[in-house]
């Protein structure tokens, strides 16, 4: 267990610019989705594409079943346990289909997992927001 | 943007035993919940009350206000960019407001952020899965 810290951490909200910055030095994010059961969230590597977020999945999959057509969240993350700090970014937008890969190579998803991941999903910003927690 | 790796990695499931030694030796994980725009996840740190997830929020804030008594997802993983692998653990359960801190310490959470986290909840979980990346 962690111990509690006697000065606790301060949220700060970010800004659009840094919310960029994050989503663009990052690989790994969370696609966040409701499925028959309710909300749930998987961990996926993703591309950016202009803003829009770009990852690719399983076509019989819970994801393309899920999130295809219908609202999620993008999530990312870094935690430093051992100063209690750390930030998030989440992206909220429809999940598209997308029939083409991006023209742009770096905005092209280049899924880890075996497996074919033909099902592109474009999830276009409708809000970005983000907050860090920095030590007191 | 990260390569693409000539081999794929493989996907196993992660085993009971498995999800829960993950879930002790971890601190911090998403609580993923529905708001009024759909799903969406946030980072927080946790504790594990016997098998279930413990955290504690802001009684007037967004995950006290949408979480508490509904269907919620806790997940937690850990990715290695480099040799793109990972595992991610997910519990689902519903998520109960608490009126006591748990007898055992371990099971407390102790929240970074600064602000009065008076709002324990509590998710037993209904169902527990994880998945692991292996690098071919």
């Amino acid at each position: 267990m962690t111990t509690s810290h006697w000065f606790k951490a301060h949220v700060h909200e970010l800004g659009t610019g840094e919310c960029r910055d994050y989503l663009l030095n990052h690989v790994v994010g969370r696609i966040v989705l409701d499925d028959d059961q309710g909300p749930v969230a998987f961990p996926v590597n993703y591309a950016l594409d202009g803003n829009d977020i770009v990852i690719a999945v399983s076509a019989d999959g819970e994801i393309a079943r899920h999130a295809t057509g219908h609202p999620v969240a993008f999530e990312i993350d870094d935690i430093d346990p051992a100063n209690e700090a750390g930030w998030s970014v989440v992206v909220r937008g429809v999940a598209e289909q997308a029939a083409d890969l991006p023209q742009d190579p770096d905005g092209r998803p280049y899924p880890w997992a075996e497996g074919n991941r033909s099902h592109l999903l474009r999830i276009r910003p409708q809000s970005v927001s983000g907050r860090q927690l920095i030590p007191a």
